[in-house]
């Protein structure tokens, strides 16, 4: 079959068509999305090699669950070992022995077919339509946000960066009936938040506004100065950014301050395709441009130029 | 009067005794501390220059409330504007217009006399010791955890750093049932530690064993890494150090493991007297030595070589 492999740099080739292990399903990829942790990994983050792509959509083709074939299915990306502590109380995307589809010990999704464990996988209702399900994997990431903090109708929320998370994580604030700021680099981008809802700015060195809770997810280290500058004292930081490189910054401000850093990451799958069936969420201002999969490369450097979702298309 | 006065070094000189404003006590200093703090503050932090100091006892001599003269009283350090949101919400260690004793465009304790408003003043119980009682602020900044994060029995709490805040906070922790894990590098504190009751160990570059709860207050950079490596997914790293210089780490492990951090700084003062009243934490092994105010600039030296508590008696 032929996949997006990354060695050194980034290329189109042919590999065996992976064997389906016992309690996976073999999965014919329909649709995939490029995540900036893809862009990162090709960066060196996590030092990852192989197929790339952990958002996506397909269709089943052969599984030992006959109610799964012929579904169109998302999978959630973090494959735990099944009997850990994290297991054990639903939390497999902090399983210590997990792998993570195109990300860590498991082969991703940028590849005509992948197979993967059935208890990952989600089935789509038919509203929802395949551009909408490569979604529901950064749309849960976005509603981890609700599984760590309290976030009141009545704060003041404000979000940094105007990429696709961001975007997704504003509709997201907003459904608790919070009217968000949003700080951004891009006209263009700040155009489409200020259309979702949101009161946009350009982010400058600072801000006189200060906010209860600040959501880095802009991508740039210079995102978290920008929040820290922004954070009312006894605020919470929400960091959704990973960066491949080292953070340096004066760690009085948190102390004096006693400002909350929270990491977050996946969330939970069902309550996004949820939002999505609820059409609560609108994806179609996110996409930038669909490319099929024999322009993959080009795709790739067009993501790389900040654009917003660029997907591929396999059928 | 005397007083020890930081320009680009340390001094021990005469300034004027300080005018009591309105609202506010004279109090004559029988008993000072030096902290952490003030160690940094010679360093750079904080760009603070004058008298030093915030952890004292002292005796009122003249106050417009007559309840408190011939008290010994102890201050919170924090000075607020009074009309603020931090300061109305009682607050006012966030107040964004406050000064700080020794810190922050406010004369410290490391001189005869000082003035302080009366709001700030506790006094201290017959059955508390002058040495007992300059532990209060940092007493009190041990108990601002309990307000922060909630700790239960069965939580596996680790401290890093085995000097006089740390061990407040060891026995502040262990109040809750909690048996704690104390991570340090000098054989002696850990000795004491032991005897307070914690399992102890000497810091190494990693641990095995992953903890719930971290509290880094080893006032070293490296701490901080250090907690990183034994914080459980999803625990929550309690900041007690402040450094004067920048700390750069990878974010990447506080996003993918959805590490909390929780800057944490001054604490309530009530709660502190009554457990010295109490005679739930022991104050004696934390002190090091007692210079009387003459040697002052030898105390300080000896304060900087890793010691425990120094004292300074005005008296």
């Amino acid at each position: 079959m032929k996949a997006l492999l990354f060695e050194n740099s980034i290329s189109i080739g042919k590999i065996p068509k992976p064997a389906r292990k016992d309690g996976e399903s073999l999965i014919k990829v329909l649709l995939a999305g490029i995540c900036n942790t893809d862009l990162e990994i090709v960066r060196g983050y996590m030092g990852f090699k192989g197929v790339l792509g952990h958002e996506f959509i397909g269709i089943v083709e052969d599984s030992e669950n006959h109610s799964l074939i012929n579904k169109r299915v998302v999978s959630e990306i973090n494959i735990g070992c099944g009997h850990c502590h994290f297991c054990i109380n639903g939390l497999k995307r902090h399983c210590p022995n997990r792998s993570v589809v195109g990300i860590l010990n498991h082969q991703g999704a940028f590849a005509q077919y992948i197979s993967i464990p059935d208890s990952n996988l989600f089935i789509i209702p038919d509203n929802v339509s395949d551009e909408q399900a490569v979604f529901v994997e950064p749309l849960a990431a976005a509603l981890e946000i609700f599984e760590q903090v309290k976030i009141y109708p009545s704060s003041q929320v404000a979000i940094v960066g105007d990429g696709k998370l961001a975007l997704l994580i504003l509709q997201v604030i907003q459904l608790t009936g919070c009217k968000c700021f949003l700080f951004g680099k891009h006209k263009e981008k700040l155009e489409i938040a200020a259309k979702f809802g949101a009161i946009t700015s350009f982010a400058k060195k600072g801000s006189s506004q200060k906010f209860d809770i600040v959501i880095e997810s802009s991508g740039k280290k210079e995102g978290f100065t920008f929040a820290l500058n922004i954070i009312k004292p006894r605020g919470t930081i929400i960091l959704k950014s990973t960066y491949q490189s080292n953070v340096s910054f004066n760690f009085a401000k948190i102390v004096i301050d006693e400002i909350h850093i929270i990491g977050s990451r996946c969330g939970p799958f069902e309550p996004a395709i949820f939002l999505l069936e609820k059409k609560f969420i609108q994806i179609d201002p996110l996409i930038s441009k669909v490319f099929p999969f024999k322009d993959f490369i080009e795709a790739f450097t067009f993501a790389q130029k900040d654009n917003l979702k660029v997907l591929i298309d396999f059928k």
